[in-house]
């Protein structure tokens, strides 16, 4: 695989990262995404949404915490943002549990997200399938023929919040920088788990992995995802 | 007392705390009820709040930045989460300073929230008397009846913003785990002050006492409540 | 210069601070300003926006994640601002490059802001010149006869998000104890470099950069400005 290329491309070219996120994860991602070596961009104002959707390299939509005028700028952004081929992410939080961005995030997936990013329960409801249970999944990544479970210790990203939220947004950077989306996804799943894998040793506690997180991010070297531990199953 | 065990129920059930909260705040009071043992969630979109209030364990309700949108969820969240069964708190920020919020405030009071969390003058501007001052009071727990002063060195809470703010949806949480409101608040007050002590000696400055606590939250065993200095004084 | 007693006043009378700002950088604005020894207090309801702005010591209208409700708030509170004569800091986040702010930007500038603070491609655009580019400057202070550079090492706060923002509102803590709006800029500006100078060489990342620069607000002292290493150059 070409998962080093992916996070050189990543490193070198600095997408610029357009999220509408929840309220509860904005500072978190976007730090994240500067250490990582991207850049972040907030607006969630519709009249700016669309055109910002138009210029950036890539685009997260994540429904943690919408608002009214949030959905319409989301909306525009998702309309501009397919017009302009601009790669995005779906991040459909809670969705399966609270009905309006239920409602909301059956609409948009018609507009077919480069990626979508979430835990089962919240893609079965989206795929309009039964689902339950909260809870954040283990590093998988997922398409029609093949599922790759990429093998790092990612527990410490359970304990604080935006760990799944922010790789969503680093998910939006590797797609904006290699044409393969799921090669993309498996590359920013594998670069965030070595770094979380790197932050839970130099931590004594969910405050302290945070930081080091941050840290890690900005020290893992893109060559390190080449002995990246990834197992590939391939769909029956 | 039985705040040992309160403070075990928490970590064993913990509880799914809703928390229609301020702005400045949300990131931290998330990775404080994720790092104390409990499951922040958020929403504050109508049509979402009533539901998620039936549904989840407990609700705070903190006054901090509201929008006119959060005003009119928080007020079906209350509705709901009276109708339901669900304890939940109140935090009147900067109630009796500020117009809009005193009014709403007041209003809602009157559905009898389980727990109000707050600030002297806060609380005095809530039961519409005079005050003035702005400031953070010591870690006292007050009903009709007693008053119950926690003895912790809660001083490092004072220097970063959310401290009070938090502290209310750890009580959100323990009130969920415990039927006696007060000996939960007592139980919160308690837990929280002994991790803010424990932190302070592990840190050089506001910024790694933010960092230290959430690690000092995580490690805080709930048998170390037995030892809590708790003064208790009856009213007349 | 004046510089050291400028910083000696702000820690003694621990100015008030309205920060009507973007929701990414909400908590580490309030952080920076409780750790440099103001207070933070955040409203962006119309209807409390305005009453508050004029109790305040200072203000800082910061335009990176307007919602049409805070605009409203931030046009009723400039308003009220400059009648109440309270000194205020305008933040042209991203002006140029996004079309609603940009038209409100040059509509609220006519209320002749105190201070300005922002990149050169944001303020040209106010100004109403062509410019480009995307990116952080240097910590320089310019009024229309000077320009004062601020020889301190700031780079760490590239690396994070909300430098430039939170700097803002230390700005305007700093107007609120001084009355020459520029030596309040450039104590501002010398205070919030040394910090970071300071943080840097206490940190491995962007993570622990962020902890260590809040210590290290907290830790200079006001006496340090006195061999800050300012240049100053007349306009011809």
């Amino acid at each position: 695989m070409t998962l080093p290329i992916v996070a050189r491309n990543y490193r070198e070219q600095s997408p610029l990262v357009f999220c509408l996120t929840n309220t509860v994860v904005t500072n978190f991602t976007a730090n994240v995404l500067l250490a990582s070596g991207a850049a972040p961009a907030m607006t969630d104002l519709p009249g700016e949404a669309g055109p910002f959707a138009a210029a950036a390299s890539a685009m997260l939509v994540n429904l943690g915490t919408p608002t009214t005028e949030q959905l319409r700028a989301m909306e525009e952004a998702v309309e501009s943002a397919s017009a302009a081929g601009t790669p995005w992410v779906l991040d459909p939080v809670a969705v399966g549990a609270l009905p309006v961005r239920t409602e909301f995030a059956q609409r948009i997936v018609a507009r077919r997200p480069t990626l979508i990013r979430g835990n089962a329960s919240e893609i079965m409801a989206l795929a309009g399938w039964e689902s339950s249970g909260r809870g954040v999944d283990s590093l998988d990544v997922i398409d029609a023929q093949r599922t790759v479970l990429v093998h790092t210790n990612g527990i410490g990203l359970t304990r604080i919040t935006g760990g799944g939220c922010a790789l969503g947004a680093v998910c939006a950077g590797m797609l904006a920088v290699h044409e393969d989306p799921f090669e993309a996804a498996v590359a920013a799943h594998g670069y965030y788990g070595l770094a979380a894998e790197k932050a839970l040793a130099a931590s004594s506690g969910p405050g302290s992995f945070a930081v080091a997180f941050l840290d890690s991010l900005a020290a893992v070297e893109p060559a390190a995802l080449e002995s990246l531990n990834c197992e590939e199953t391939t769909h029956a």
